[in-house]
């Protein structure tokens, strides 16, 4: 398949070919635009809109032309599973992942038995939503810790306890390597390497990992590893990195095409691995959560048709 | 050795023992007190009280009792290479290493050639002032490229180019690994193992790495590249990280014991795989700078008698 689409405001374009009025005013250039399409296996993470409600953020996306979208809990539980459930059947949006597990970094204990408690219901919800993919962030060192050997072991502990759950749910539980300089405070699975570690002491289709590419792209064995991960790949997601980062270095990431990374390289080599689901686009930043949804969901299309969708098979 | 030094805040607490008057101001007290002694193997790296000029630098360093100070090119030349060398050698101080070379992953041209010649006098000023090691930061993605394969592969040779001059010059080619998030504007070389990867071409003494805790200490393959290294290590640089980070990303690094890192551990395996050369303690953070530079000389010197000595040899 062709990874250009036909989007709205390629759409624009056919004014001069003379199936359009000569109409200059770009708005109602695209108001009479065939409706956009997305590239099929484009997913818009909720996090991309942040501020949308649930109900609003299934209309951007479906009106963008999308197919898929990323969820997240806390607009899932603010607008009630039993309504998101509906909202997502009505919208005909597949759901590509659930946002997010995890966080269990923390010795035994009653907030350890909470964590792994709530991570039940993520399943739970993951399975019910019809998300495939739970995405799982590690969490950071406990407070006053400086043990990383033992935070990292018991995430995988962790993972152990939930991995009957999710088998049975059909749910996999998907951890997410993110970016080192969030080692301490957020995530100590830090690397694909590290991921597929912990993933491959499970079942295949249980647990597997993320390729986010603002989180991996700098690892000099990044392509090595997403090889090494093949079907353990159970989410794609894409935003790019630019420097300087911001005052919170976690708002500092980009549409693809907006900063260094090569979509080119790292996508061809997710296909490779046989990687064939939905890609999400999910993307921090201040200013872009500030810009109308409907908007953001038509940018995140056209980069993505840009600079992603041109590596996809 | 024991790790436990004199220092001049232990000294005032000898006045209990009788030994000093019963004078409770401090300052009276630490003015009487006997100079105080830094680990023989703790070097203070210029940069951490950044606003002092060389002869300040030294001052401050040799009066809180150190035996080693790791010196920066910038402050040299504005002090002159040759009455550098005379402030050296009238302190009594040995030059852990000068701060610093590298910044080639441009493109063959001007500016590459510009690079070369610059890390040439580099090495000419490391061997002059007595430095065993010259640290080369790599330099992060040329303008507009994606290509980071190829930049490091610009770095490689670049150090091809330079090994046989530091050969000739007794001096250490030192590549500094950098923290991942700064692989896209100023360092391509964001392991220990990736700088092993380039070290490893080229004789033992000739080219090597630097261990910097706030760079590395996430990487979950820290220890077994410590040990991999070997004589390798050319430099041992500490200090703490902490989040959150500020707003200058550069900027968010503290006192050894002030954050989360490992100390025990990265230090036991840096000994372990034969380093006993100096360890500089190098903080980047605008609060420290902004302290007067006795104040940071001691206090550099205490906290590491505290949590990095009693794990040296």
């Amino acid at each position: 398949m062709s990874g250009v689409q036909t989007t709205g405001a390629q759409g624009t374009g056919a004014q001069s070919t003379g199936t359009e009025s000569t109409g200059t005013h770009a708005a109602v250039a695209q108001a009479a635009a065939p409706r956009p399409v997305a590239h099929p296996r484009l997913s818009l993470n909720q996090a991309t809109i942040k501020y949308a409600n649930l109900a609003e953020a299934i209309d951007a996306t479906v009106n963008a032309g999308y197919e898929s979208i990323g969820l997240w809990r806390e607009p899932v539980q603010a607008a009630g599973l039993g309504r998101s459930i509906r909202l997502v059947e009505d919208s005909g949006l597949r759901v590509s992942s659930l946002c997010r597990g995890g966080f269990f970094t923390m010795e035994e204990g009653l907030a350890r038995r909470e964590s792994i408690d709530d991570n039940r219901r993520a399943i739970a919800e993951a399975r019910a939503l019809g998300a495939p993919a739970l995405v799982l962030v590690a969490g950071g060192l406990p407070a006053g810790s400086r043990d990383l050997v033992g935070a990292r072991s018991r995430v995988r502990d962790a993972i152990a306890e939930l991995a009957d759950d999710a088998a049975a749910a059909g749910v996999t539980l998907t951890i997410e390597p993110l970016h080192p300089m969030y080692a301490s405070d957020r995530a100590v699975v830090s690397t694909l390497g590290q991921a597929l570690d912990i993933a491959e002491e499970f079942p295949l289709g249980v647990v597997g990992a993320v390729v986010d590419t603002f989180h991996v792209w700098w690892d000099p064995r990044l392509l090595e590893q997403i090889a090494r991960a093949g079907d353990r790949i159970a989410s794609y997601q894409v935003c790019d990195w630019a420097t300087p980062l911001p005052a919170d270095v976690l708002l500092g990431r980009h549409y693809p095409g907006d900063g260094v990374i090569d979509f080119a390289g790292i996508t061809a080599a997710v296909e490779a691995a046989g990687y064939r689901g939905d890609v999400e686009v999910e993307i921090f930043n201040q200013q872009i959560w500030d810009t109308p949804y409907a908007t953001v969901a038509a940018r995140t299309r056209d980069s993505f048709a840009e600079v992603v969708a041109p590596h996809l098979s």
